[in-house]
Protein backbone atom coordinates (compact mmCIF):
# COMPACT_ATOMS: atom_id res chain seq x y z
CA UNK A 1 0.00 0.00 0.00
CA UNK A 2 1.24 3.67 -1.13
CA UNK A 3 1.40 7.13 0.39
CA UNK A 4 -0.88 8.93 -1.70
CA UNK A 5 -0.36 12.78 -2.62
CA UNK A 6 -3.23 14.92 -4.32
CA UNK A 7 -2.49 17.86 -6.21
CA UNK A 8 -5.13 19.07 -7.62
CA UNK A 9 -7.16 22.56 -8.88
CA UNK A 10 -9.89 24.21 -7.18
CA UNK A 11 -13.06 23.18 -7.99
CA UNK A 12 -12.18 19.48 -9.43
CA UNK A 13 -13.31 17.78 -6.55
CA UNK A 14 -9.78 16.61 -5.24
CA UNK A 15 -11.00 16.67 -1.60
CA UNK A 16 -13.86 14.37 -1.87
CA UNK A 17 -12.09 12.21 -4.16
CA UNK A 18 -8.95 12.08 -1.50
CA UNK A 19 -11.59 11.00 1.27
CA UNK A 20 -13.19 8.42 -1.01
CA UNK A 21 -9.88 7.18 -1.64
CA UNK A 22 -9.15 6.87 2.22
CA UNK A 23 -12.56 5.73 2.97
CA UNK A 24 -12.01 2.80 0.48
CA UNK A 25 -8.34 1.67 1.81
CA UNK A 26 -9.21 1.99 5.24
CA UNK A 27 -6.13 4.37 5.70
CA UNK A 28 -6.33 8.32 7.39
CA UNK A 29 -6.72 11.52 5.38
CA UNK A 30 -5.00 14.97 5.27
CA UNK A 31 -6.08 17.78 3.83
CA UNK A 32 -4.20 21.11 4.18
CA UNK A 33 -6.00 22.01 7.27
CA UNK A 34 -4.97 19.28 9.55
CA UNK A 35 -1.70 19.76 7.96
CA UNK A 36 -1.54 23.17 9.25
CA UNK A 37 -3.20 22.29 12.52
CA UNK A 38 -0.21 19.67 13.03
CA UNK A 39 2.41 22.40 11.70
CA UNK A 40 1.15 24.79 14.27
CA UNK A 41 1.88 22.38 17.25
CA UNK A 42 5.31 22.64 16.13
CA UNK A 43 5.16 26.37 17.77
CA UNK A 44 4.54 28.93 15.30
CA UNK A 45 1.24 30.94 15.45
CA UNK A 46 -2.31 29.93 14.17
CA UNK A 47 -2.36 33.05 11.77
CA UNK A 48 0.96 32.73 10.65
CA UNK A 49 0.29 29.26 8.81
CA UNK A 50 -3.58 30.48 7.81
CA UNK A 51 -2.19 33.19 6.14
CA UNK A 52 0.28 31.86 4.47
CA UNK A 53 -1.97 30.76 1.70
CA UNK A 54 -3.17 34.62 1.24
CA UNK A 55 0.37 35.99 0.90
CA UNK A 56 3.17 35.06 -0.81
CA UNK A 57 5.09 38.22 0.23
CA UNK A 58 4.92 39.74 3.68
CA UNK A 59 7.26 42.11 5.23
CA UNK A 60 10.40 41.72 7.54
CA UNK A 61 8.81 43.44 10.08
CA UNK A 62 5.52 41.35 10.07
CA UNK A 63 7.58 38.18 10.28
CA UNK A 64 9.14 39.77 13.36
CA UNK A 65 5.88 40.47 14.59
CA UNK A 66 4.24 37.30 14.59
CA UNK A 67 7.35 35.49 15.72
CA UNK A 68 10.08 33.66 14.07
CA UNK A 69 10.67 31.92 17.15
CA UNK A 70 10.51 28.64 15.88
CA UNK A 71 13.60 27.49 14.91
CA UNK A 72 14.11 27.01 11.28
CA UNK A 73 17.51 29.07 10.73
CA UNK A 74 19.93 30.01 7.75
CA UNK A 75 23.67 28.92 8.33
CA UNK A 76 24.46 32.17 9.64
CA UNK A 77 21.88 31.90 12.50
CA UNK A 78 19.55 34.01 11.32
CA UNK A 79 15.63 33.59 11.68
CA UNK A 80 14.35 32.57 8.28
CA UNK A 81 11.70 33.97 7.09
CA UNK A 82 7.84 33.32 7.76
CA UNK A 83 7.05 31.48 4.94
CA UNK A 84 9.81 29.46 4.91
CA UNK A 85 9.55 28.40 8.71
CA UNK A 86 5.26 27.47 7.85
CA UNK A 87 6.33 25.16 4.92
CA UNK A 88 9.42 23.77 7.04
CA UNK A 89 6.80 23.08 9.62
CA UNK A 90 4.21 21.51 7.62
CA UNK A 91 6.98 19.48 5.47
CA UNK A 92 7.71 17.75 9.06
CA UNK A 93 4.52 17.01 9.98
CA UNK A 94 3.86 15.77 5.91
CA UNK A 95 7.08 13.25 6.97
CA UNK A 96 5.76 12.10 10.03
CA UNK A 97 2.23 10.94 8.70
CA UNK A 98 4.44 9.74 5.62
CA UNK A 99 5.45 6.80 7.94
CA UNK A 100 2.32 4.84 7.33
CA UNK A 101 -0.19 4.67 4.14
CA UNK A 102 -2.36 7.70 4.22
CA UNK A 103 -3.72 10.49 1.62
CA UNK A 104 -2.68 13.71 2.07
CA UNK A 105 -4.21 16.16 -0.15
CA UNK A 106 -2.01 19.51 -1.25
CA UNK A 107 0.98 21.35 0.49
CA UNK A 108 3.56 20.46 -1.75
CA UNK A 109 3.23 17.05 0.07
CA UNK A 110 4.55 14.95 -3.39
CA UNK A 111 7.90 17.22 -3.60
CA UNK A 112 8.12 16.84 0.03
CA UNK A 113 8.10 12.88 -0.46
CA UNK A 114 9.49 13.15 -3.97
CA UNK A 115 12.67 11.18 -3.31
CA UNK A 116 10.30 8.18 -1.82
CA UNK A 117 9.39 5.03 -4.31
CA UNK A 118 6.59 4.17 -2.19
CA UNK A 119 4.60 7.43 -2.80
CA UNK A 120 2.01 7.06 -5.82
CA UNK A 121 1.78 11.00 -6.85
CA UNK A 122 -1.70 12.30 -8.39
CA UNK A 123 -3.11 15.33 -9.61
CA UNK A 124 -6.79 15.98 -10.19
CA UNK A 125 -7.90 18.75 -12.69
CA UNK A 126 -11.31 19.37 -14.74
CA UNK A 127 -12.95 21.86 -17.37
CA UNK A 128 -13.43 24.95 -16.12
CA UNK A 129 -17.14 24.79 -16.70
CA UNK A 130 -17.30 21.52 -14.33
CA UNK A 131 -15.40 23.43 -11.67
CA UNK A 132 -17.48 26.47 -11.77
CA UNK A 133 -20.14 24.38 -11.24
CA UNK A 134 -19.38 22.90 -8.21
CA UNK A 135 -17.58 25.84 -6.51
CA UNK A 136 -21.35 27.16 -6.86
CA UNK A 137 -23.33 24.03 -5.67
CA UNK A 138 -20.93 22.38 -3.61
CA UNK A 139 -18.62 25.35 -1.95
CA UNK A 140 -21.82 27.44 -2.08
CA UNK A 141 -19.80 30.39 -3.59
CA UNK A 142 -20.96 33.29 -5.03
CA UNK A 143 -21.68 32.58 -8.90
CA UNK A 144 -20.71 36.16 -9.92
CA UNK A 145 -17.29 35.49 -7.59
CA UNK A 146 -16.85 32.04 -9.28
CA UNK A 147 -14.47 32.65 -11.94
CA UNK A 148 -12.59 35.11 -10.24
CA UNK A 149 -12.13 32.86 -7.29
CA UNK A 150 -11.30 29.83 -9.30
CA UNK A 151 -8.46 31.78 -10.86
CA UNK A 152 -7.59 33.10 -8.22
CA UNK A 153 -6.57 30.06 -6.40
CA UNK A 154 -5.05 28.19 -9.01
CA UNK A 155 -2.54 31.36 -9.45
CA UNK A 156 -1.54 31.09 -5.77
CA UNK A 157 -1.40 27.36 -5.61
CA UNK A 158 0.59 27.68 -8.26
CA UNK A 159 2.80 30.23 -6.69
CA UNK A 160 3.00 28.65 -3.28
CA UNK A 161 3.83 24.93 -5.49
CA UNK A 162 6.59 27.22 -7.78
CA UNK A 163 8.43 29.30 -4.15
CA UNK A 164 9.13 26.20 -2.34
CA UNK A 165 9.69 23.57 -5.17
CA UNK A 166 12.30 23.87 -8.21
CA UNK A 167 8.99 22.49 -10.28
CA UNK A 168 6.01 23.17 -11.99
CA UNK A 169 2.46 22.75 -10.36
CA UNK A 170 0.97 20.56 -12.64
CA UNK A 171 3.60 19.97 -15.04
CA UNK A 172 3.40 15.79 -15.67
CA UNK A 173 6.67 15.47 -14.62
CA UNK A 174 5.74 15.60 -11.04
CA UNK A 175 3.08 12.99 -10.79
CA UNK A 176 2.37 9.31 -11.85
CA UNK A 177 -1.44 10.22 -13.22
CA UNK A 178 -3.51 12.82 -13.66
CA UNK A 179 -7.21 12.41 -13.82
CA UNK A 180 -10.07 14.81 -15.42
CA UNK A 181 -12.43 14.41 -12.61
CA UNK A 182 -15.34 15.69 -15.20
CA UNK A 183 -14.78 13.23 -17.60
CA UNK A 184 -14.63 9.97 -15.03
CA UNK A 185 -16.79 11.47 -12.16
CA UNK A 186 -15.20 11.13 -8.40
CA UNK A 187 -16.50 7.58 -7.78
CA UNK A 188 -14.48 6.21 -10.82
CA UNK A 189 -11.70 8.65 -10.36
CA UNK A 190 -11.18 6.73 -6.73
CA UNK A 191 -11.76 3.84 -7.97
CA UNK A 192 -8.63 3.91 -10.13
CA UNK A 193 -6.34 5.49 -7.64
CA UNK A 194 -6.87 2.83 -5.22
CA UNK A 195 -6.34 -0.02 -7.92
CA UNK A 196 -2.76 1.91 -8.71
CA UNK A 197 -2.30 2.52 -4.59
CA UNK A 198 -2.54 -1.15 -3.72
CA UNK A 199 -0.94 -2.90 -6.83
CA UNK A 200 1.65 -1.19 -8.12
CA UNK B 1 -17.29 1.10 -25.54
CA UNK B 2 -15.19 4.61 -26.48
CA UNK B 3 -12.83 5.40 -28.97
CA UNK B 4 -9.46 5.64 -27.71
CA UNK B 5 -7.03 8.63 -28.88
CA UNK B 6 -3.62 8.17 -27.47
CA UNK B 7 -1.37 11.13 -27.47
CA UNK B 8 2.40 9.92 -26.11
CA UNK B 9 5.70 11.58 -25.41
CA UNK B 10 8.45 9.62 -27.46
CA UNK B 11 9.99 6.88 -26.37
CA UNK B 12 6.85 6.07 -23.01
CA UNK B 13 5.79 3.38 -24.87
CA UNK B 14 2.71 4.91 -26.03
CA UNK B 15 2.28 2.11 -29.36
CA UNK B 16 2.89 -0.86 -26.87
CA UNK B 17 0.22 0.05 -24.45
CA UNK B 18 -2.18 1.15 -27.28
CA UNK B 19 -1.94 -2.66 -29.16
CA UNK B 20 -2.50 -3.98 -25.63
CA UNK B 21 -5.23 -1.93 -25.28
CA UNK B 22 -6.73 -2.74 -28.88
CA UNK B 23 -6.13 -6.45 -28.16
CA UNK B 24 -7.65 -6.22 -24.66
CA UNK B 25 -10.60 -4.79 -26.52
CA UNK B 26 -10.90 -7.02 -29.18
CA UNK B 27 -11.00 -3.32 -31.54
CA UNK B 28 -8.84 -2.46 -34.17
CA UNK B 29 -5.65 -0.57 -33.48
CA UNK B 30 -4.49 2.46 -35.96
CA UNK B 31 -0.79 3.99 -35.73
CA UNK B 32 0.58 6.98 -37.24
CA UNK B 33 1.69 4.38 -40.18
CA UNK B 34 -2.01 2.98 -40.87
CA UNK B 35 -3.89 6.80 -40.64
CA UNK B 36 -0.57 7.52 -42.77
CA UNK B 37 -1.75 4.61 -45.44
CA UNK B 38 -5.02 5.50 -45.43
CA UNK B 39 -4.55 8.94 -45.94
CA UNK B 40 -2.25 8.51 -49.21
CA UNK B 41 -5.23 6.03 -50.47
CA UNK B 42 -6.86 9.77 -50.78
CA UNK B 43 -4.60 10.56 -53.52
CA UNK B 44 -1.50 12.76 -51.71
CA UNK B 45 1.88 11.15 -52.48
CA UNK B 46 3.29 8.78 -50.15
CA UNK B 47 6.39 11.25 -49.70
CA UNK B 48 4.33 14.48 -48.98
CA UNK B 49 2.78 12.15 -46.06
CA UNK B 50 6.41 10.33 -45.00
CA UNK B 51 7.79 13.65 -45.31
CA UNK B 52 4.74 15.53 -43.31
CA UNK B 53 6.43 14.70 -40.10
CA UNK B 54 9.67 15.83 -40.54
CA UNK B 55 9.27 19.22 -42.12
CA UNK B 56 7.13 21.95 -40.41
CA UNK B 57 7.10 24.56 -43.22
CA UNK B 58 8.19 23.99 -46.33
CA UNK B 59 8.23 26.37 -49.89
CA UNK B 60 5.78 27.09 -52.03
CA UNK B 61 7.60 25.38 -55.25
CA UNK B 62 7.94 22.23 -53.16
CA UNK B 63 4.66 22.17 -52.82
CA UNK B 64 4.20 22.55 -56.30
CA UNK B 65 6.74 20.00 -57.77
CA UNK B 66 5.49 17.32 -55.51
CA UNK B 67 1.37 18.32 -56.25
CA UNK B 68 -1.61 19.88 -54.26
CA UNK B 69 -3.70 18.38 -56.85
CA UNK B 70 -5.63 16.60 -53.67
CA UNK B 71 -8.45 19.18 -54.03
CA UNK B 72 -8.33 21.32 -50.68
CA UNK B 73 -8.58 24.42 -52.15
CA UNK B 74 -9.25 27.57 -49.56
CA UNK B 75 -12.00 29.74 -50.54
CA UNK B 76 -10.66 31.45 -53.10
CA UNK B 77 -9.92 28.14 -55.11
CA UNK B 78 -6.57 28.31 -54.33
CA UNK B 79 -4.84 24.85 -53.27
CA UNK B 80 -3.68 24.30 -49.73
CA UNK B 81 -0.51 24.64 -48.51
CA UNK B 82 1.12 20.88 -48.61
CA UNK B 83 1.09 20.26 -44.35
CA UNK B 84 -2.45 21.41 -44.20
CA UNK B 85 -3.59 18.89 -47.06
CA UNK B 86 -1.92 15.90 -45.36
CA UNK B 87 -3.59 17.14 -42.22
CA UNK B 88 -7.03 17.40 -43.71
CA UNK B 89 -6.30 13.97 -45.71
CA UNK B 90 -5.55 11.68 -41.82
CA UNK B 91 -7.94 13.91 -40.55
CA UNK B 92 -10.84 12.15 -42.99
CA UNK B 93 -8.97 9.10 -41.97
CA UNK B 94 -9.44 9.39 -38.74
CA UNK B 95 -13.27 10.28 -38.73
CA UNK B 96 -14.08 7.15 -40.73
CA UNK B 97 -11.60 5.35 -38.39
CA UNK B 98 -14.22 6.14 -35.61
CA UNK B 99 -17.55 5.27 -36.76
CA UNK B 100 -16.74 2.20 -34.99
CA UNK B 101 -14.78 1.76 -31.32
CA UNK B 102 -10.94 1.30 -31.74
CA UNK B 103 -7.66 2.82 -30.68
CA UNK B 104 -5.98 5.76 -32.98
CA UNK B 105 -2.52 6.67 -32.01
CA UNK B 106 -1.55 9.99 -32.71
CA UNK B 107 -2.01 12.04 -35.42
CA UNK B 108 -4.01 14.52 -33.57
CA UNK B 109 -6.87 12.77 -33.47
CA UNK B 110 -7.96 13.76 -29.68
CA UNK B 111 -8.45 17.31 -31.53
CA UNK B 112 -9.84 16.28 -34.64
CA UNK B 113 -12.40 13.83 -32.53
CA UNK B 114 -12.83 16.83 -29.90
CA UNK B 115 -16.41 17.22 -30.05
CA UNK B 116 -16.95 13.67 -29.83
CA UNK B 117 -18.57 12.21 -26.33
CA UNK B 118 -17.62 8.69 -26.94
CA UNK B 119 -13.96 9.24 -27.05
CA UNK B 120 -11.48 8.70 -24.05
CA UNK B 121 -8.35 10.92 -24.85
CA UNK B 122 -5.15 9.49 -23.34
CA UNK B 123 -1.86 11.07 -22.83
CA UNK B 124 1.10 8.61 -21.99
CA UNK B 125 4.70 10.12 -20.69
CA UNK B 126 7.13 8.71 -18.58
CA UNK B 127 10.65 10.15 -16.95
CA UNK B 128 13.67 10.71 -18.88
CA UNK B 129 15.36 7.58 -17.95
CA UNK B 130 13.46 5.51 -18.76
CA UNK B 131 12.39 7.14 -21.87
CA UNK B 132 16.11 6.56 -23.21
CA UNK B 133 16.48 3.43 -22.06
CA UNK B 134 13.43 1.89 -23.91
CA UNK B 135 14.91 3.86 -27.20
CA UNK B 136 18.02 1.68 -27.24
CA UNK B 137 16.40 -1.19 -25.83
CA UNK B 138 13.54 -1.36 -27.77
CA UNK B 139 13.56 1.05 -30.74
CA UNK B 140 17.54 0.17 -31.07
CA UNK B 141 18.53 3.61 -31.14
CA UNK B 142 22.46 4.46 -30.35
CA UNK B 143 22.78 5.23 -27.49
CA UNK B 144 24.88 8.27 -27.86
CA UNK B 145 21.86 9.63 -30.37
CA UNK B 146 19.08 8.87 -27.99
CA UNK B 147 18.64 12.12 -25.63
CA UNK B 148 19.52 14.19 -29.08
CA UNK B 149 16.35 12.09 -30.76
CA UNK B 150 13.68 12.30 -27.88
CA UNK B 151 14.32 16.05 -27.27
CA UNK B 152 13.92 16.07 -31.35
CA UNK B 153 11.02 13.91 -31.54
CA UNK B 154 9.13 15.88 -28.72
CA UNK B 155 9.37 19.05 -30.19
CA UNK B 156 8.08 17.68 -33.65
CA UNK B 157 4.80 16.32 -31.94
CA UNK B 158 4.72 19.63 -30.13
CA UNK B 159 5.26 21.85 -32.85
CA UNK B 160 2.89 19.56 -35.49
CA UNK B 161 0.00 19.57 -32.86
CA UNK B 162 0.42 23.38 -31.99
CA UNK B 163 0.17 23.99 -35.68
CA UNK B 164 -2.93 22.32 -36.70
CA UNK B 165 -4.93 22.64 -33.64
CA UNK B 166 -5.95 25.80 -31.19
CA UNK B 167 -3.76 23.89 -28.21
CA UNK B 168 -0.88 22.59 -26.95
CA UNK B 169 0.33 19.09 -27.20
CA UNK B 170 0.63 17.54 -23.51
CA UNK B 171 -1.35 20.41 -22.15
CA UNK B 172 -3.72 18.40 -19.84
CA UNK B 173 -7.04 20.49 -20.79
CA UNK B 174 -7.10 17.88 -24.32
CA UNK B 175 -7.24 14.52 -22.12
CA UNK B 176 -9.29 13.06 -19.58
CA UNK B 177 -6.49 10.75 -18.53
CA UNK B 178 -2.59 11.20 -18.17
CA UNK B 179 -0.25 8.15 -17.07
CA UNK B 180 3.07 8.12 -16.35
CA UNK B 181 4.07 4.66 -18.03
CA UNK B 182 6.77 4.28 -16.26
CA UNK B 183 5.44 4.66 -12.65
CA UNK B 184 2.87 1.75 -13.40
CA UNK B 185 4.88 -0.65 -16.32
CA UNK B 186 2.83 -1.16 -19.69
CA UNK B 187 0.04 -3.63 -18.42
CA UNK B 188 -1.49 -1.56 -15.97
CA UNK B 189 -1.17 1.55 -17.85
CA UNK B 190 -3.44 -0.78 -20.45
CA UNK B 191 -5.50 -1.97 -17.99
CA UNK B 192 -6.47 1.27 -16.93
CA UNK B 193 -7.27 2.71 -20.03
CA UNK B 194 -9.27 -0.43 -20.58
CA UNK B 195 -11.33 -0.10 -17.77
CA UNK B 196 -12.29 3.76 -18.19
CA UNK B 197 -13.12 2.90 -22.20
CA UNK B 198 -15.53 0.14 -21.00
CA UNK B 199 -16.95 1.24 -17.97
CA UNK B 200 -17.74 5.53 -18.54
Amino acid sequence: MKIITIGREYGSGGRTIGKMVAAKLGIPYYDRELVDEAAKNSGLAVEAIEENDQVVTRSFLYDLAIGTSYGYVNSAGVPLDLNTQVFLAQRETILKFAESPCVIVGRCADYVLREREDVLRVFIYADKKSRLERIVSEYGEDPDKAEKLLAQSDKRRARHYEEFTDSIWGARRNYDIMLNSAAHGAEKTAEIICMLAQND
